[in-house]
């Protein structure tokens, strides 16, 4: 039975700031470990990638078979199925079609000084997808990096995948494929991150490194970002349901269970109005896990970081969501959209009972990528905005220039930046002239 | 003299790809000491706080001081003089108008399977802006964080700033109190950014951090990443001109050496298809350098970073830009506006000649917080973007859940996750029932 509260209890905020505040997960300090490997990747190129990844991944390879090959592509997707390969379309067209809203536009006008002024969106040129080997290699997030990607208009865009003795998901190959990624690497680890980030013989480098990876992927990441830039340090994940009596409490200790069941750390919190639906939804949890195929995952997650908390109104509700800042929301009451206009902290709000959680980590069309931690506070989910960046532009005319020019002297005077004024002086002594 | 190089050369591309990967700023190495500071906040609050900023400020305050006071304010801003006065708000309006045009729009459509999708942006609740002090205590700084912050609604938005021996630049007050800043501590270094990141009993804790600061103010942003948002680790300022022989040699030097006096890690670049031209540009150079108030900052930066490039033609000169990615970067050719189209990865362009890079700095509109160290390849300067978060909307009808939810069914088996399957069949047993 995981933590059950209501706002009625006099310890009910002491109990909820543990809540918020529990350290989900051991991050081991993998830095000085990261730190070689980035210098012998750096410094050595093709020869330690090869060593280290024969090392770590039980392999035998040498340069030369690095990047996985068209034909050995083409093998590996012959083997999946018709309903797999349907479904990842289908996703992959719906993720598409979503991130094309997104693309910002261009814009440029002239103000009443003459001066004209605007911006210019531009793709980043290369892009590295760092994707996980074994249990958490999922062909989805395969999708939910590269699309956006592409659809931004990076030119490259490759991935490393490490294959730990050899193997590697055919469904990972397959979306990969199907979202248009050119190059695809047999590497993973730190290693993987520095060679994205500095280049090796073999792999050119890239100027972007996407995507989620284990402690030593996490570390590379933040080493090499400013080098490179990188997206998000993704934590566990988390979800909140916020949901009245007027909803099927199985359904919803599903949903629950859907992020519980990612791992251990996950956490899963339910918010509601009626505390015997409360009790119906962990009764409801608590026979799922009887059966469920992942109960040794998603049991200690219940366990240890899930809680049933019981309001008293749906304002109090979005009071402490937005305390939360959940990863996902699930809104599954009468008027969704009035109450998502509250919950303002949020990656990814599903609205209404029949918009579980999973239709957003596989199909729905919005970004599975989603700030972790009560980073929604402050961030936003994996768009196309992480794969363009903006060049502002500015042109003066003579009239302009003599217009708000004499005011840049001033402050550069003021900040003793004598060049800066001198700049704008010699020309405006010509103008006046 | 500095570099003076022509793509003609047999050794070009080795010179120029020095010049690339020039190593200009030596970051000590100051993390632990970081990490004893943040360690000291986080766990004393304001007396840890207190002692630090007495400590490293020569300061004599209780935790009651921290805080300037609206009074304290007002008699600093009383000394003024009009002129600057004017000036900041003059500067002030214009930035404001041209970040006010940034904020992007929510979008909500429904799709042909009768999923209802979106986004909708929300500003971040609290921002924290590190003002350094002393010399590089500048008042155009606060304008360029504090306003973009403003323009995306933050509620509220302070500010640290150091005030070593007490001293404190009066602009700096007038600057947030035009920009609209709600609080004002006097407090710097690592400090500063452990109070705002975790919160003291005077420091509320905020939920971005942006602002420029030196190496110990660089490695706590680093350090509490995550925790909160940050902005961009700035380095060093650079130019690059691309000039053709139509224009003043004197005004292309001063703007080149607009940068080469903001420090001796500075960098100023010339391209120019006229090597009687660049001659001319770096003669300028040396003759203003003779008088220059900063010259002992200009000098050095200018004669170890800076460079003449003589190119064939200007398309040649776009390529190297690409490869450069400037922070700033001046067009100063018959058709500024051709050649800025193929110039896409720079922070700042400023078209024609009557457009000096200072005008951008200051008055200009756009943003003066720009993308350093080749950074520009992935990212922008700083916006309103900084300061807001999307949060995606998802909602399925039953016949939306119908008409995708087996697709979603079909990726959760193949990744293994039974329950993410099973909250979509559920809903959708009942609906084809």
């Amino acid at each position: 039975m995981p933590v059950f509260l209501t706002t009625n209890d006099a310890d009910f905020e002491a109990r909820f700031t543990d809540l918020l505040n529990a350290k989900r997960e051991d991050s081991p300090d993998v830095d000085a470990i990261v730190a070689g490997i980035i210098h012998d990747v750096r410094t050595r190129g093709d020869a330690a990638l090869v060593e280290l990844t024969n090392k770590f991944d039980r392999m035998d390879l040498t340069a030369a078979d690095l990047r996985i090959t068209d034909a050995e592509i083409e093998a590996a997707v012959a083997t999946v199925s018709d309903e797999e390969r349907a479904a990842l379309e289908l996703a992959a067209e719906r993720i598409r079609a979503y991130h094309a809203e997104q693309m910002p536009e261009d814009k440029q006008w002239t103000d009443a000084a003459g001066a004209t002024l605007g911006w210019r969106w531009s793709a980043v040129s290369a892009a590295g997808l760092y994707v996980p080997g074994g249990l958490a290699s999922y062909p989805s997030s395969v999708l939910m990096n590269a699309i956006p990607a592409k659809v931004a208009g990076v030119e490259r865009l490759c991935i490393t995948v490490p294959t730990p003795d050899g193997q590697i998901n055919p469904l990972v190959l397959l979306a990969a494929k199907i979202a248009g990624v050119d190059e695809i690497y047999r590497v993973g680890g730190a290693q993987a991150v520095a060679a994205l980030a500095y280049g090796t013989e073999t792999i050119a480098p890239v100027d972007k490194i996407t995507g989620p990876g284990n402690a030593f992927v996490a570390a590379a990441k933040r080493r090499v970002f400013g080098k490179v830039g990188i997206d998000m340090i993704a934590g566990p994940s988390e979800i909140l349901v916020i949901a009245d009596k007027d909803n099927n409490p199985d359904w919803i200790a599903l949903d629950l269970l859907s992020q519980a069941e990612h791992d251990e750390s996950a956490q899963s919190l339910l918010i509601t109005d009626d505390a015997d639906f409360g009790r119906a939804v962990a009764a409801a949890v608590d026979k799922r896990l009887e059966t469920l195929e992942r109960r040794a995952i998603a049991g200690p997650s219940w366990r240890d970081y899930g809680a049933v908390i019981v309001v008293k109104d749906l304002d109090e509700a979005a009071a402490l969501s937005n305390r939360i800042a959940p990863e996902h929301l699930e809104l599954c009451v009468a008027d969704p959209v009035a109450l998502s206009e509250q919950t303002i902290h949020a990656g990814a709000i599903f609205l209404g009972q029949y918009t579980p959680e999973a239709i957003g980590d596989y199909i729905g069309g919005p970004n599975h990528v989603l700030p972790t931690a009560r980073s929604a506070r402050f961030s936003s989910g994996l768009s196309v905005m992480d794969f363009i960046k903006r060049t502002t532009l500015s042109q003066m005319t003579p009239e302009a220039l003599k217009a708000i020019g004499p005011g840049a002297a001033v402050l550069a005077k003021s900040e003793s930046l004598e060049a800066h004024g001198l700049s704008v002086l010699a020309r405006l002594e010509k103008l006046n002239r």
